[in-house]
């Protein structure tokens, strides 16, 4: 049985932070909406029985169906036998994880601070707001949490030599801050050195270095979670 | 070692989910912020070292410091062996609590859809074209989904007989909710009677029960998550 991902297929979104871990680790997956489409995707979706997904990315592997990026990253991880078979430290690293999702929502409500369905062009004003707030106050209370986290082991990962899930999450996080707002990370460059280390060496790793070269990398666009809207990103 | 809950003390909050499980399970906590003061919380949280809470709540267990609510659940299912001891099902209640977590952010940024930071005073136009979004289309989406969850297993808990953190979970969420949108509630009494059923079941667990009539119990109030403004509340 092959693993399949299941998420939207035309921007990087959240599903990519599944995508770019298992390419790291040179697991075999099938990108299904990518190969049968988005009405695929949600079709599978809603013919799940019982506790089923809320929303996507999910995974299925076998009779296992899991959603929400950090449960999925955290399975993959035991499942391979890539975790640090210390508690403290795996539970450490979910909890980063799942801080990374609560930012990564951030930022989606930085252009979609009303409401979800609604397009961005309805709620300019409020987003305008909530991303001055998220320039001033919420990013850099992030960034300086993830800094002080691969800080703790003199990097260049977070847990040291040895890359982790944190790791090419972490990556995707600022490749998309970067898209996303350009001028304001211009601003930070020197500030988060760590990160930086981070940003710079999760593309060495092979099997991400692989990845990254091929078709199957998605490039930021405006559909996504990571958007660049100039004037969300004005000092 | 007595495991030390570090949580705003004035308001039940997030950290209510964390308690409410530990007052099910019978598990002894000191809940430090309501014995030494939300300073001392500040000042805790700011002398970690590492890898630290990015918020409250967190848990203290001897050398284990563990963040994000259902982490902190699942490390307590864990500890306790409260756990179902199939992984698919482990799986899928850590996922349905995270959706959970998901829908608390929602109803918090129903009142501050612009900036955690800013009085609900100054992001009341936002707040209120979030509100109409989140009672007409995110709070029923949601409410489909967990009551799909416990009506899987037949009730009344969302695994059959033994209720999990998710049961506890869903029970502080409904009161919440009956709570912040009065109105709109009882414009859907009937129409989720799983979801009802976990509601009228949980306060009969003998710990829940006797938490409830204690003075441990914080009443919702207009600080926290869970906030009544008649405004938001409108059909």
């Amino acid at each position: 049985v092959t693993t399949q991902l299941w998420y939207w297929p035309d921007f990087p979104g959240r599903g990519e932070f599944v995508r770019l871990y298992m390419e790291a680790a040179e697991i075999e997956y099938e990108d299904m909406a990518r190969l049968e489409g988005a009405d695929a995707l949600v079709e599978d979706m809603h013919a799940r029985q019982g506790i089923r997904p809320f929303a996507p990315p999910y995974l299925v592997d076998g009779e296992v169906c899991v959603a929400q990026t950090p449960l999925i990253l955290t399975y993959l991880q035991d499942r391979e036998g890539l975790g640090s078979g210390e508690l403290e430290t795996d539970l450490q690293l979910v909890q980063l994880q799942m801080d990374i999702a609560d930012l990564v929502e951030e930022v989606f409500r930085t252009h979609h601070p009303v409401a979800p369905g609604l397009h961005y062009a309805d709620q300019m004003d409020a987003a305008y707001e909530m991303a001055h707030d998220f320039r001033e106050n919420r990013l850099p209370k992030y960034l300086i949490h993830f800094e002080n986290a691969v800080a703790a082991s003199g990097g260049p990962f977070v847990r040291g030599q040895q890359w982790r899930h944190v790791d090419t999450s972490l990556f995707q996080l600022i490749e998309g801050l970067d898209h996303a707002f350009p001028r304001l990370m211009e601003h930070f460059r020197g500030h988060f050195p760590y990160l930086e280390g981070v940003q710079a060496t999760v593309p060495d790793i092979e099997g991400v270095a692989a990845y990254l070269a091929s078709e199957r990398r998605i490039d930021f666009n405006e559909d996504g979670i990571f958007r660049f809207y100039e004037e969300l990103d004005q000092q």
